[in-house]
């Protein structure tokens, strides 16, 4: 423990913030490290693979004959420290304060993608040989949005085959509960432009008689949705997959104050949305549609009073598990072109889509996996599903046609992408003991 | 002519560019040279009234006893020249060009103020008495926003008592078409704010479940109108006073083509508005309400997936004859707060408002310019209205309780607040030759 405690806080030493142009030289100390780590822990063909952007750190193990193979995946970049003056302890000089150990990346995702190198550590080094197959995949652009992962995924897709990906990059859903994400959303993601002329017009001159592409997107935007919040287009939850019974009759166990997350977490006026679908529903298993942002005519200081020509919305659809992306782009911008009122022509652009990924619990995969974490934690590992997406996940379904196991081993309050992030230690050990235990529960399958 | 000619080019000359902090000085050149002007027509305790921002300039004549008092308005400063590479000729080097002056400030509104001055010349320097009064009072920040005039106003209203204004700064309704413009539109012009919460949150993790300040802020702007463009705010135009059945009738001979106004003058792709109403009632004689501009949430390059806390919009409703802005005010900001959906708060600021300004053509000193513009121009003036607002107007009618007479001697194409400025000056000597007429037609009732 003392020596995985040395090993985590030099690795969070390094600044290894990969959106930052002028950081790279550290990026790749950090990837350095990150493959000292796997040689470390006694695995095969470690190396850095080279390409666009960052460095990949691979490695495996894949002695195991006959046993299940897992594409351990983590990232060793870190989001940026700033605003630095909000931070209590520097945010690159790790520093461990009750349980909690503090440093940008403690637990996004550093401490946690160690949890998967420790235990396989455990065994290798001790000279034990592992109950299964392993395949390291560490990148460097998580953070950063860059296509080297999804490049080498697609090209390596035979050499990365495996039977599922294990990924510890997500959280509890409370304390003391061992979380397993099986259900992350789709999405489409599209950007709206209306137009109702050529110029923009002096609202003198022409008020009153011409089109307002401002108030035309407004209209379309107010026809795509209910008064309550519910999706307006004809069939577009046609195809969603309802969850298990069972897996809804598990959220309904969820420690869970609906009035606190809407004044303390969301700090929003009012929920809204489907009334006859609970919350979890709504945000896990249901599509959701939400305009991002919009602009268009005159917001500075003061008065202009101009007609505007042209309005720019982003807004997407997050999809349920069964939803075709394709289709629920078209049925959109059908719905777009269809709201348009007299004198505005619409042009919807999808920027970029993918469709939800689920696993059921009840896959030997994910079963073994909440054993493990039971028997470690002492309580029921939960089942949980998030509302985002995850596109290493994506990618994964999509090439090698895998699920994931997401082992969740933060912890809500861990400041992830904030300032004083942390993760809590005595989760990370307990990660690393849930982690070979189910390697050997894999193993004896 | 010469010499009037050579004067207007020297005043075009100087680049009196009210709203360029660094050219102070030369909209002072600007104002002094107008003084010049205002000495050598003859008129009596011509001066720079100093004050915030830029000087005024005035002067007066008032041995006419027994006769009506004309308060001429001008302004001296310019817009800015900029884009400069779009001038076909130097802005602020008069070109002459077939019967036209190229220039910034030619037609708004040096060369058009000029007739004024030149009006009065034509008397005093020949030694003889003006059939009228005249008190000048020639601006600098009309194209600025600037308060030195209406301050002044406001402080001056008992010097500046007369019987009406009489300003050439608008245009005609086309070529060879004498014009007046007898109504001008009011204003409620205000900044809308709408939010949902304390912070912008991901779509991902509370998609489907909270307000969208964005979406709440379409939701109200979409019921402020219906489907047809029209102001759907009960009792909005209940004090709307329709012009006379003679006005609207001599719309009805205007020349005008509702397919070209669409397309080669607004270039919109199609025209909207109560139908009930010809297209000049919309502009002229109707509330309109536009929505100049709305911001909220992520609209940069790409895809960011945030549900935006906070939407602002800028609007306005212009305001028919008999309509108090008060009012107006009031209705507008109620219908908003009615319109707010579900988790979502509106606040509605107005930032200015205004009244409509309307005079009566078959008021003596509409009627006698008219009669003096037929007989210059040698057909019948037209009497037309503008949709938007000339705020001096509203001042003149607010602390001197008078109307104002806008003689229209620019032509439709003469590039105002634009590259390529220009005046036709045959307009201007015709221009001179009527307001003479004016003064003694009013001289003689």
């Amino acid at each position: 423990m003392e020596e995985f405690l040395a090993d985590l806080r030099d690795w969070l030493r390094i600044p290894s913030v990969s959106s930052d142009p002028n950081a790279a030289a550290e990026v790749r100390r950090g990837a350095e490290f990150c493959a000292g780590l796997l040689e470390k822990a006694g695995l095969d063909n470690v190396r850095l693979v080279e390409g666009p952007g960052h460095p990949l750190v691979v490695g495996d193990w894949l002695h195991a004959e006959g046993k299940p193979t897992l594409l351990c995946y983590g990232h060793y970049d870190v989001q940026p420290a700033e605003p630095l003056e909000l931070w209590r302890t520097p945010p690159f000089e790790p520093t461990l304060i009750g349980g909690n150990l503090y440093a940008r990346g403690a637990a996004d995702d550093k401490g946690l993608a160690i949890i998967l190198i420790k235990a396989v550590e455990r065994y290798l080094r001790a000279g034990k040989p592992l109950p299964v197959n392993v395949k390291f995949l560490i990148e460097g652009e998580e953070e950063s949005g860059g296509d080297h992962v999804s490049l080498y995924v697609a090209e390596e897709a035979a050499s990365l085959r495996c039977d599922a990906a294990l990924i510890c990059d997500t959280e509890m859903f409370a304390p003391e509960l061992p979380t397993i994400c099986v259900g992350l959303r789709g999405i489409v993601y599209g950007e709206l432009i209306v137009r109702t002329g050529e110029t923009d017009l002096h609202s003198g001159v022409y008020g009153g008689t011409v089109a307002n592409a401002v108030e035309a997107a407004a209209r379309i935007l107010a026809r795509l949705k209910d008064e309550q919040g519910r999706i307006a287009i004809d069939g577009f939850d046609a195809d969603v997959e309802p969850p298990s019974a069972e897996e809804q009759a598990s959220w309904r166990r969820l420690p869970f104050d609906e009035e606190n997350y809407r004044g303390a977490e969301a700090k929003v006026f009012a929920l809204v949305g489907d009334p006859n679908q609970s919350l979890f529903a709504r945000i896990w298993a249901r599509p959701a549609l939400e305009v991002h942002g919009i602009g268009g005519g005159f917001t500075g200081q003061g008065a202009k009073t101009v007609i505007p020509c042209e309005a720019v919305v982003k807004l997407s659809a997050r999809l349920a598990a069964g939803q075709d992306p394709a289709r629920a782009a078209r049925l959109l911008a059908g719905a777009i072109a269809a709201a348009a009122p007299l004198g505005a022509r619409s042009e919807f652009r999808v920027l970029h889509m993918a469709a939800a990924s689920v696993i059921d619990p009840r896959n030997a995969l994910v079963r073994e996996a909440a054993a493990a974490m039971q028997e470690v934690f002492g309580v029921a590992t939960v089942f949980t599903r998030s509302g985002g997406s995850i596109p290493i996940v994506g990618l994964f379904q999509k090439h090698l046609g895998v699920g994931a196991v997401l082992c969740g081993f933060g912890l809500p309050d861990d400041n992830l992408h904030a300032p004083n992030e942390k993760v809590y230690l005595p989760n990370v050990a307990r990660g690393i003991e849930a982690i070979a235990r189910y390697f050997e529960r894999l193993g004896a399958l």
